[in-house]
């Protein structure tokens, strides 16, 4: 069984990974390719490592250039995902590499982005616990947001087991590809090259309640969240600390059995032995979360390392992986954990 | 007057970057430069960018090579400057780049260095309370490791005021230079390049009872710190964010008042205005600390970020900085405020 | 059918880019790996990113743990593949990636690597006139240099054809990885980073006589060659600006047309739609050669303009190529044109 | 005597690095600037790394606004600095870094901008033979671009003294900033890191005349130029490749003799010790150019390479370095040889 595929956004840095991915996918064929302001030109022309698809032409991103596939990706600026859907109808996979339909509390999304929820929708990290089973058979499929698929993974094992009391501070240092291809003087190369920027400070960036709301679900009880970006002069990665305060009676030993456990069966998190810490350019190009745990006595605080690749595990690869859910393909299909390095 | 200054370690990088900053130094002559395995090159072979001493040549690193001048910079590997120094005698001013003598406890020594210790100096961060007094006429000083210089400067306000509770986490990104030139492979431009890596986790790093000592003196009791050091692909620069929880009832005019206090006569500690945070470029070949402070009401945490160059204010610049005041010079003399950006 | 295949030089970039390439390649099994130094140590502590080889333990580099495999591929110092080689028998398919074998004049070889010379090999560049027939089924494959492979493909139409004079200059900006991972203050991260800098220059690189040798070949007379690499701060990728003297009578019509003709068939030489310039970013982690040419009619030259990928198509890809064809496999099996970017 | 000058284009990369020098410029106090689009905000938003200017707030960019100093730099679009300059009158020096003033012949004007020609002021490269009379007591200077600066003091000696042919071939690769800190996408950082780019290939540069006008001057014939300029990935820098066949009779010898008495008491340019390559971070925020020159025998060619700052003696160094002329000061007051490396 092969799905025909549409891609909107796709001269865009998401799109572009998406069509990578799918390019090696035994079970999907491309199909539409929309944009907005790039409708009309070529793909090469914004996605030269794209050969296979050089020449195809971009067309308008609307419901009727969408319609007629199997699966429908969209990669639009948050706000308007919702109105597309309800035009492709219940039959049409679609799934939202934006904002929309992250959030369940109609609240939060008030707060965050403003106006009114579109509703929620079935959440694409498919290693939290349940997640697999709502995304088997799904027709909507929210991808995460980048950030949160490293964050939660890092620390969803110790929050689920009580491991560490619920207040959680999470520093992300990303590559630029992150916040798109829009052009943003502070996006500049010159800009970028040679300097860490913090961004998003004391609580302000929009992933902070999709943290609070993946860990509060996995802990059973809200969880306090301190996060803070910080952009790094890389294309691609994010290197994800996180720590919080060891419950009493928590040493190294039962830390690293938890994890173990948790995630000895995820194909797509790896669990270093001990001693290594991750480093982004091990997941370039892949799906994979490279993870490593530790204890640090002295200070009380469980400290989780995350690596992954932004554009890949963190918005691509797991809308892939999630797709694979809901179509009844093999979960790894067309993914891969094996990056690019050096 | 004009001082004569010997520099030892002058074909690695803090003993580059003294040198650059003491061509400008208007009371300065440069006279010895010692090395290790160089000794017998020309200086310009491995600093090509001091075009006015390149055909100098390093000599080896003795107590004879670095005597008879006024002021003797050490960068030497850990566990060497106390010998060295000795035979010095008093009425040199020995300025210590390593880390030997910046901790007070000798079991703090022993615990993460290994071995006796040396005994501390005065310790050359001059905007600490009371530290300018200990530094003028000092005849020994110790610079403060890279980590410590920005990390510090960003909590202490909050911990001596009491405007936060005494347990930290600070996650500090750093360029390679912080390294040194020594050769590993995980130091490689090949590794670094596209990479965020983080190292020394969980308590592991040697700066953290540094740390330790520092807030804990500025916050007048014991102060627990999570400190976690991220390689990010740039050659210099530490950008540090660091955390604490907030004391019952501090708001953000609070907080704000009392950072805009305690740095408003400092000639290189600049809080930008609000809305604006640090980035590292801004401060590259400067001796400035760029700082910015606000409050996370959700996580109830105050959140820093300061930004320095490693190898200016966080070691070769906070070294002439101290040395001025040392020698009694303008404590700004040959040191400048203004970046190299982009 | 499955080929069994022994990796040496594993913890290298090369033998790392190889076995990325070999894990999904559907005719090979992975069998022994084998290193110098690091000859007792897992993969994973070298190569974290091949995720499914990451507890190999490495093998010391012998003919004996070489031995009982139909391929071996060979990343050894120059020198020492000709006696491995002679201990594995003519029924093993050797494929080496140093230089040992590139060169067919005995005198070339002892004039820029000094010694003896241990003969040449079929040389693996298929898209050279009459190289596909030399490969098919050959028994041993010098892998060309990275330099080579995209600046003989940048010339060799415009030299075949008669359109310029026989004395080119090329210029190729590199990535670190080129220089591979060994230790070298030159290569630090830290030096790297930030700077641009030209070595080999006016004739001392030692793939001046390799390009020659080719384009000597395709143009059926001597041609004069002045080459030189300059390191650029990326870990992968080589960009070749190359130009030559047209011939009388010869405009950018006649060029276009020659190189059209000349890559139409090629699987991995991608001729750019005209006024698109080729970006090494496009081809990274592919075995695509993006290409293009133009005329600059004042300066009475021919330009042509080659990217890479220096460790897939310029090494390890165009290693996996040439076994294909030694093998009877499709030539493009587990290879792919599409890079990874941004 | 203290001059009053004013700079437009403040809030750019190249406005931004002459105010970075004029603030450690003893002769000059720092009046107007002034800007485009970003007329009425404060001049740190811009230029974080100009701590003591951070407050000032960017005025508009008419005659009126710089009217009132002794000096006027421009940094515009080009096109319009002769209306501005017109208004100014003739006791006001104006130096213009944009592209309007720098050829001399108006049809090469017209072909490679369009439009008419604003005429040609004294050319700004003080070390071309007679350029210091023609500066000394200047009211209007073109600073020369980015890369004929490299590249003409590369070349001069040479085709001054006949060592070579009047056909040369000129490669340069260049940091993001020569672009300036306009939005374009392939100025982002994510398309920049990581890559190489040809760019403007085979004729089409616009610095093509200006190097051609150069080099004909100095050889005192027609010099046939091909000029390609490669993007790499750095904030910072020009490396220029420059080659031409030799003359009859030339040797090694004769070609070091020649350079090293053409720059013996230049103060910014270094001819390296043989055996030394430039790297442009040897330069970064100097106004030096590192110079080294070689024979390549096999290809019968003179191969020079030099590294400046594109900023700096590239641009705003440049500029200081001529007004320095035009007012009598000192020539380089204000300005160093010293880079910031690593």
């Amino acid at each position: 069984m092969t799905v025909s595929v549409a891609v909107s956004g796709a001269s865009g840095y998401a799109g572009g990974e998406l069509l990578r991915l799918l390019l090696t996918h035994p079970e999907v064929e491309i199909g539409a390719l929309t944009a907005a302001s790039s409708a009309g030109t070529r793909l090469g022309q914004h996605q030269p490592h794209l050969v296979p698809l050089a020449d195809r032409v971009l067309l308008d991103t609307t419901a009727e250039t969408l319609a007629g596939h199997d699966v429908v990706f969209l990669a639009l600026p948050h706000g308007h995902s919702a109105e597309i859907a309800a035009q492709l109808g219940p039959d049409v996979l679609v799934v939202d590499l934006g904002a929309d339909h992250r959030l369940t509390e109609a609240a939060d999304w008030t707060r965050w982005y403003g106006g009114e929820h579109a509703g929620s929708w079935p959440y694409g990290l498919p290693e939290l616990p349940g997640a697999r089973d709502r995304l088997r058979g799904a027709n909507r499929i929210a991808v995460p947001g980048c950030f949160p698929t490293g964050g939660t993974l890092a620390l969803a094992p110790a929050l689920a087991e009580g491991l560490v009391e619920p207040a959680v501070s999470i520093v992300s240092v990303t590559g630029s590809s992150g916040a798109g291809r829009s052009l943003k003087t502070n996006l500049l190369g010159s800009e970028v090259m040679g300097s860490a920027r913090a961004y998003g400070v004391a609580g302000a960036h929009r992933h902070t309640p999709e943290f609070a709301q993946n860990l509060g679900a996995v802990a059973g009880a809200p969880v306090t969240v301190s996060f803070t970006p910080v952009l790094a002069p890389m294309p691609r990665g994010i290197l994800t600390t996180a720590s919080a305060r060891l419950a009493d009676g928590v040493d190294e030993h039962a830390v690293r059995a938890v994890y173990a456990k948790a995630y000895a069966d995820e194909p797509f998190v790896h669990l270093l032995p001990e001693g290594e810490w991750p480093a982004t350019a091990a997941t370039v190009g892949s799906n994979a979360v490279q993870l490593q745990v530790g204890v640090d006595i002295d200070a009380g605080r469980l400290v989780a390392v995350a690596a992954i690749d932004n554009l890949t595990k963190g918005t691509a690869g797991g809308a892939v992986q999630s797709m694979n859910l809901a179509l009844g393909f093999a979960e790894t299909t067309g993914l891969s954990a094996v990056g690019v390095a050096p």
